[in-house]
């Protein structure tokens, strides 16, 4: 049994409810609001930014120049493709850069992002390993579990979403980021191996609450924001 | 006008709902379930630990003896006093250190702790000290206003909490806490202030989530726990 | 006067005294022992990677999508195109990838990758920058001094160091790190000007010592090793 | 054999050069020229800063509360108690407080001060330990030894100073802190523990170089300061 699969073991449950989610069952099936989408994208631009800093520190963390050289090209595509590719998505839906780059972060993605970057900063690189996994290897999972609905991969604003995460691609990412996990694991001890299990499973939980605030459209409570 | 008078008339909102938060009114009356402080006490102690955290980072961004002493004094007696105080008075309701070293933190403290700790880590002492101000000025204040309710002070059960939060020293604290933004304000551009006061609007915001997790003994949803 | 202007007029002392080095005018007049160039491509390895992970903290400090993003960029062809160059030219003076791999840092190449990390870390983005441009920016002076020697560019062994360093695209890449640190300077209070000033001159400072144990072929005092 | 006792072994060569050095056995044999010893106080008051921020980091990094309480105890004490001590007895030796707080770091201070920061920021707790542990316990062999000289500790100037590390309290000191290290060591893989014997060999070389420095009142060279 591999480090990935005790850890898929451990937050199983949380995946099967994030898998079920009704906004990404929305997605799957071509039925979720687009309002919500919308939310959604708004938030996923400032997550990704953050997201971003983690392949960054990750370059810091490691200690041989082949995975320092891995999170760079990581960071360099990111930043200078696929935000690109966000921005222009965006636009199907009626967000302008402008409100891109205005948007006010939800209580959820600040929650999210910080969380990840704290473990980053001040822990080893197979912490940060352990914080990036669950959104990179559950988006694939999903992507590619949503593709197999006739018709999601050809949804005018979902399919490519879709497309995207199940993408070949996404998979080998997903994959070397597994692989990477599973090698950093090696000759831990069972008290670190306790740790980056609860910082994979806080991130898979998070991904849940990510979810659910973009379905729901939240940012703050209406008196504190 | 001082830079804490401008940071405390744009969070004037969010320091109103948190003041009739009914937990917090709840405490002052003397009406809220045991059951929810219970809770808080528990999350309390989990947020002081990395609170603590803050205060350590304080004196590692301080560039002068004088506040790195300070923050040192203040983490010690954090540590090796308050936190002590902390244990004896959560046995009052039945909670052994035992629960207490192994409590696993609510999603909103883990979201209130890692965003103070990241911002404190990865920018200057003065955005360190609007993270950690909006916790220290706000209890000093409900402190002193619920200290005004007859009989507040002499509950059984929260008269203590009161009575910590209403002291002189905690005011003194929170006064030099406060002393030090405003110093530390000064020669800052507009932008960077303009960060200070996104944190530390941010960290009013938490205290309200915070409360509301207490209030409704949240930790995660169900399905992902 | 920009700060870049500024900067320079208070490090011109040990800006001329780093050109006028025996090793700096060794490599523009084709005369330096082949032994002290050498010793210097393996420090200057082990320099590259730290100073690689100062650009993944760049991305991590800024705070807009273009500055991370060329930092990214930055960052994303010093691993994967110039460490690669870097192996390559070290094979002309009979430094195999294995050797590089393993050498041990000279003490000066630690004192200085570690002091620019340091300050990269615990300080704002501006100090980052403030610690980076010695290099950049005096490698590229040097470069084009050197090249206007007769015969220079064309040494068998050190032309191509000269021509790296005097090229178009360093030049452009040196003159980014200036505009930024030019724009980040703006607003910065006397105190901030300040420490970004004595940063800048302790990577200057740390650039002749780099030179110096090069020339010398240090690397720490022979009983200590 | 404790994991201590390794990195005793393999730094053995290090410490008797250190122990052997003409500033340490000048302080025991009181032979040492005033100048130099002027010249170690306050290139050590500067050290003793970015000292005690490691054991800030170190409350940072622990975690249990435990640790964290006694790295803050040592924070605290060395800041508020051991810098007035430290303060004090530089006037012994002319030295004002003016000429404390404006005095500048020397290159093996800066050296060896940001090197223990970076590792202490970046790496583990048993990495920050590893980095702090040959300061405190060679300080404390070398008191000790030098105690037994006659005279020693009665010397006029230097006196203090071998009362101060060879005292039962700062041994307990360093004993704590080899017991930390010992115990952070259990469980770590071959890699891991290589880290921290690097880290172990290159801070007891720094002493080395801090001491050199001292004796030959050295900063920075002439051209460049």
């Amino acid at each position: 049994m591999t480090f990935c699969e005790e850890l898929y073991a451990k937050a199983k449950h949380i995946w099967i409810a994030n898998h079920k989610h009704p906004f990404v069952q929305g997605i799957g099936h071509g039925t979720l609001p687009k309002e919500s989408f919308r939310h959604y994208m708004i938030q996923d631009y400032l997550y990704l930014i953050d997201y971003a800093k983690l392949f960054a520190l990750g370059s810091v963390k490691a200690t041989d120049v082949e995975t320092m050289g891995k999170f760079g090209e990581i960071l360099h595509s990111t930043l200078n493709v696929e935000m690109d590719l966000h921005r222009q998505y965006a636009k199907k839906f009626a967000i302008s850069e402008e409100e891109l780059e205005n948007a006010q972060p939800a209580s959820s993605t600040i929650a999210y992002t910080h969380y990840m970057l704290q473990v980053a900063q001040n822990g080893t690189l197979a912490e940060l390993v352990a914080a990036l996994l669950p959104c990179m290897w559950s988006y694939n999972e999903i992507g590619r579990e949503l593709a197999k609905i006739p018709g999601a991969l050809e949804h005018e604003f979902y399919g490519e979403w879709v497309e995207m995460y199940s993408s070949k691609e996404f998979g080998e990412l997903s994959n070397w980021l597994k692989d990477l996990m599973n090698k950093l694991a090696i000759g831990k001890s069972e008290e670190e191996r306790k740790k980056l299990e609860e910082i994979f499973l806080n991130t898979s939980r998070f991904e849940f609450l990510f979810w659910d605030m973009a379905y729901h459209g939240e940012t703050w409570p209406e008196d504190i924001r």
